[in-house]
């Protein structure tokens, strides 16, 4: 079952030799051959006489008795049994709780949609539960009139629905100095995807009727203690920037900038407002705290890079991955993620020898623009030692760099924006660990 | 805010006469002149001054003080503003609790992903949380080698995920009889869509080596105490029904068959058996007591239509909806769902006067085959009495029909497989109910 240390298992000799060097090469039909050896080991699973009939064998209880009546739970919540997946704290990274971040159990994710329950979190000066009848919003600066909007001004509007994923510039920032922490949830688990429905920000600038010649730049401000404020240019605020209330089909969820968030698909998560109460059409880039002195890169010749704000092209495998365990040898579908804050994912290659060889993965549909991608595809594990790796190529042809490539770049004192290949090492005694290889 | 009883507010004098027309013959620019006359008559919305600063006005708590911490709730919940909106059980529809219907609240939710917290539920005999270590399920039958497999033997196949509408066969049952119940919640609430990953059914036939001669025909059967059982035609069981471990992300909510479920795209609801236990492959349908007593149409010549699972092209609005007030004249958003069982919705018309005149309807992308999919229009209500209907075709052509066209075939005594038109009808005091109009 999913959780941090999620395990794998394999039932040994589940392929023969045969079987498995016809994984390797990638051919399709390995399956089913695959299942017969099983059978014929009789290892792994049972096998059942024919016709036999489970209603006259010693039923559960749950096959026996009346369970519980519908809306025992208004709303409801995850089985008992999956208690130990959940978002996270990295103890110790900042000092208040309130300043810091919970990471997405990626390890024990399915699919694209992250459950509202386990999308990340990350806060300048904590969460609030705001009351959305007294929320506003206000839109001002170069604009032919500022004007506040009430929740239900904002929900009368022309709405969109749009899935995207979300990043926070610092996700994988820990690996910048070979500092591999265990799990995927903690070196790549600020990210999440959603389904946002809202107006889209162009609806609400050409209402207040802003400026087409001198505004060049928005202004977001959160209605939170900090007061964050981040610098969007025009031509991407008009593009599919929104102004969202919903997240996975309902009200967005406290922790995530209830009642009002902004959405801005491709950019790092800091750029998403939440508890949004304030947009500024202006000429210039304001330059705030949050993007002078926090979220900048510090590159090798000690200058800093600043406004880098697209999350480029990236992926990881989520299954295994650090700290999970491959109890047995066989057959196994690897899985994972893969995303481009400038598009659609075009393709996902996957190596289990540390780069040598590539293969190309299954990636499940629907495939959308800065949305995640999930990709699957089929190992024989030999019991060896193993390198697994996936590299994402969006479709504007960039592809995933190594991480010794994007060093000789960026250096290595940088915190953000690190989106490189992730390597995973799987022992022979099937545990698997962070390490990096190029 | 959402609520079963969400009211939509529309500020009078929000549109003069002649941008109302506008609106009504389809123009797409009056937008921007709503806000503007809106403004100009000083109605709905505050003008700020240019230039205030919100920093230096008398700031809300939240603005001023460190919040709450991240992962406060490993596991996150709605706003408490929110807490109205539930999953809720139509009293007295069964005798029991845990043979009863609980509706999604579809008045307020967006997009077309269904939060799994609000998932609608259908039990037969109670809903059990299941200890997956202990889950097995059997295939069986026609098949070469009967086979028992546990979750990590399932979760470790080749997985797909894909989105999915899911609808009871009874959904809007209630309306066959002019039983006209307030809310959109009890009339199309049998409805939620989730992304769900698990491994093909044909992945498992194949592994057990099925007849391809002489199985037909696939029984599914769950192991709650109802034993529920449903016969699924091979044809279709080879194409796209999953066996299906996970919905939105995480594992099965145990209302939904945790640990393990069928999926059945385009099906009606009982067939995606919950808590699946066995899978038999079988030369003809089994008629079982759920596909022989239950779930058939009773006909007008008192025959009954049996096997009619497929859930055929539907729409209905969902805001404004019976139980819903419009407060004042002007622009609205419309909204609402539209699906097939048969493939993608092609295109929703919406009509403002019961049926006379249709206009296209916006879809939200991304539109998918079996899934739901989310349409908008733009209104501008005179503040007269209105009936609002909206009508989906799909990619088969096949266009929904209104209750008469349907009564005309079906008679008015089924339960089941009501795709009619629905029809609501909004007051001069914006007050909307639940009405039939042909």
């Amino acid at each position: 079952m999913p959780g941090p240390g999620r395990i794998v298992r394999a039932p040994e000799n589940f392929l023969d030799a045969t079987q498995i060097a016809d994984v390797q090469a990638g051919r399709r039909d390995f399956l089913r051959g695959a299942f017969l050896a099983a059978a014929a080991l009789g290892s792994g699973r049972a096998t059942a006489a024919q016709g036999d009939d489970p209603a006259i064998l010693n039923l559960p209880e749950h096959s026996r008795a009346l369970g519980q009546p519908v809306a025992a739970r208004g709303y409801g919540l995850p089985s008992e049994h999956e208690k130990n997946l959940q978002r996270r704290e990295s103890p110790g990274l900042t000092r208040v709780g309130g300043s810091s971040v919970s990471f997405a159990p990626l390890q024990g994710l399915f699919g694209i949609i992250t459950p509202n329950g386990l999308h990340f979190e990350r806060h300048h000066q904590g969460w609030w539960d705001i009351d959305p009848t007294q929320h506003r919003l206000m839109v001002m600066g170069l604009v032919r009139e500022a004007k506040v909007y009430t929740m239900d001004d904002l929900m009368r509007l022309p709405a969109v629905s749009r899935m995207h994923f979300i990043e926070c510039g610092a996700n994988t920032g820990m690996e910048w100095g070979n500092v591999a922490v265990p799990t995927v949830q903690y070196t790549h688990g600020m990210l999440s995807c959603c389904e946002f429905t809202g107006v889209k920000l162009s609806t609400l600038l050409d209402d207040c009727g802003f400026d087409r010649k001198k505004g060049k730049f928005v202004l977001a401000e959160g209605a939170d203690g900090s007061s964050l404020t981040r610098t969007i240019a025009m031509e991407r605020a008009l593009d599919d920037v929104m102004v969202a209330w919903a997240m996975n089909g309902e009200m967005l969820r406290p922790e995530n900038g209830y009642p009002l968030r902004l959405v801005a698909p491709g950019i790092q998560g800091v750029s998403w407002v939440k508890w949004l109460r304030r947009i500024k059409v202006g000429d210039e880039p304001w330059a705030a705290k949050d993007e002078a002195l926090h979220y900048v890169d510090l590159m090798p010749d000690g200058t800093q890079r600043q406004y880098s704000s697209i999350q480029e092209c990236k992926s990881v495998i989520t299954t295994p991955s650090g700290g999970q365990t491959l109890l047995d040898k066989g057959f196994q579908n690897v899985t994972g993620l893969a995303w481009s804050g400038r598009g659609r994912v075009k393709r996902v290659d996957v190596s289990f020898d540390g780069g040598r060889n590539w293969r190309t993965a299954r990636l499940e549909s629907p495939v959308l623009p800065k949305c995640l991608t999930r990709f699957n595809i089929d190992w024989a594990w030999e019991g060896g030692p193993a390198i697994l790796q996936a590299r994402a190529m969006d479709e504007t042809g960039y592809v995933q760099p190594k991480i010794n490539q994007l060093r000789a770049v960026r250096g290595t004192r940088s915190i953000y924006h690190n989106n490189a290949i992730q390597s995973w090492k799987v022992a022979e005694s099937g545990e698997v660990t962070n390490v990096q290889a190029y």
